[in-house]
């Protein structure tokens, strides 16, 4: 199943995605709760959704059976405003420098481990949504990159284990301001402007990815295509990473782990590209659907810090 | 005012903190709630009571002072589980290398402008709680700062309006793995092991501070000093800091900046001192109070990563 986040109206629903057309939790959960037993609960946005998938995942299914072989409408994705699929993970982890050849485009090294870098949840719009380029960078950078969604609490768990502990997989655009990352040494304030990190349109659960590691990805700027690798190409792979992280920090339920970024990034370029307002980008991987951001100066009326 | 966070029993309440003794909202509340607008109502965590302060803090205030004239009973703070005061902001932003001797005794040329990094809420733990040595770390070091806790949103403001996006100030431990920090280059990893930043007991408003940039900060490890120094030698300084960030990204209500720890760390001495499984941590700033902390090896029981 795919899940979004969508606004209509004022209200936050959850949906599920079904060939661009979205079935509210609401609605299948009006239509069809005499099928469900009395104690069950809708839950009330993606976290919570994650949190109680185990027993909830189920009863979607069946739901949206139910649903499949009625005539009830459905929404279309152009008709509402789709949010970031969660908003308030307690940890947006990036992996970076994670396939062979972006490493020799940005003249480093590959890493013996992983490099861990952070972004605040500040940072994360939806699709459609607008990147905004900050006040304070000349030099915005794109990063397509397949994100992991954690399904539930991890703390020191092996390789082996980790696929158990995993809910899905998104779409994150890593938006990174070069300018403000290599003049501070540490990438957090240049990976953590408002609005950079561009996730979704879903979380696709992984019994619907079938195996991460064989996914093309590729974005395009203007219809230019930028960056084209596949997951095979990770040097780090997911079931280590996750493993790696959890033996200092407990993963909970919503953590979002991008995974990092394939070659093609505009610093790598010869002339290096920048993001400008109007640009238009797209992310696609295979098996998990497509995310579409605009770019747009900031819309602050202050000024700039002296 | 101080504002404790602490659990009786198995609920999370709210208090206000005076000479050790803790005053429940909750209590004050049902004592006094006739002299509050019919439209009040309590705030049911931290981040609510900073959301809510405008129109809260007076009416607590007094609150506070009825309860002061009373001979109502209070709470010693050593009755109850004290948590950190704060267990979900959006983010924890770090100021490294923010005195001048510390970059001294770390090697490191002062920077030119505040070198910026994160620890995930994972991290957070109250006084008296244990910091947890984790598996895949024998260069565990401490840290004491202060921490500004920030009470509305704050997006492109000057340095000169700074201060009233302040809720607040309290105690921070910036908890550092030094072996993961600087195997990995980005220092998220070696910062954002669990347990890695002990923080209070309490929130102290910024009224009751007063000025942040004239407070001796002294750390204790076993009762022998360790770190002695005065916020007067922060390079740079809090509403610096504060317009720093917000010119990329939204500091919202709850959201916590460590300001930098002064000399005395434990890799920089000779012979290097790492924490070790029973040690005491007491770091006491002036008008906020103290951070009581000991030390343990990691409760896991499972294998580490291979």
């Amino acid at each position: 199943m795919k899940f979004v986040s969508y606004r209509s109206q004022t209200t936050i629903h959850l949906g599920i995605l079904v060939e661009n057309q979205i079935l509210s939790l609401n609605r299948l959960y009006d239509l069809y709760k005499e099928q469900l037993p009395q104690d069950w609960s809708l839950p009330t946005d993606m976290k919570e959704l994650i949190e109680q998938s185990e027993a909830t995942l189920p009863y979607l299914e069946s739901l949206l059976n139910c649903y499949e072989d009625s005539d009830q409408p459905s929404i279309s994705l152009s008709e509402v405003e789709v949010l970031a699929p969660i908003s308030n993970p307690e940890k947006i982890i990036c992996v970076g420098l994670n396939y062979l050849d972006h490493c020799r485009e940005t003249n480093m090294d590959p890493p013996s481990s992983p490099v861990i870098f952070s972004k605040y949840a500040n940072t994360l719009i939806g699709n459609q949504a607008s990147i905004e380029l900050p006040i304070n960078s000349n030099q915005v950078d794109f990063e397509a990159e397949l994100a992991v969604v954690i399904g539930k609490e991890a703390k020191c768990i092996s390789e082996e284990e980790a696929e158990d502990y995993i809910f899905g997989y998104t779409i994150m655009n890593d938006v990174s301001a070069r300018d403000l990352q290599f003049a501070d040494g540490q990438w957090s304030r240049g990976k953590s402007a408002d609005t950079f990190a561009p996730i979704g349109p879903a979380i696709v659960t992984k019994e619907e990815v079938g195996n991460p590691h064989q996914l093309e990805i590729t974005l395009r700027l203007n219809d230019e295509l930028m960056q084209h690798s596949n997951t095979e190409n990770l040097i780090f792979k997911i079931p280590y990473i996750v493993s790696f992280l959890s033996q200092s920090m407990t993963l909970k339920p919503g953590d979002i782990i991008a995974t990092g970024t394939p070659p093609g990034v505009g610093m790598g370029r010869d002339p290096q590209v920048w993001l400008k307002e109007g640009d238009q980008l797209s992310i696609t991987i295979e098996r998990i659907g497509t995310l579409l951001n605009d770019v747009r100066t900031s819309n602050s009326t202050k000024t700039m810090h002296k």
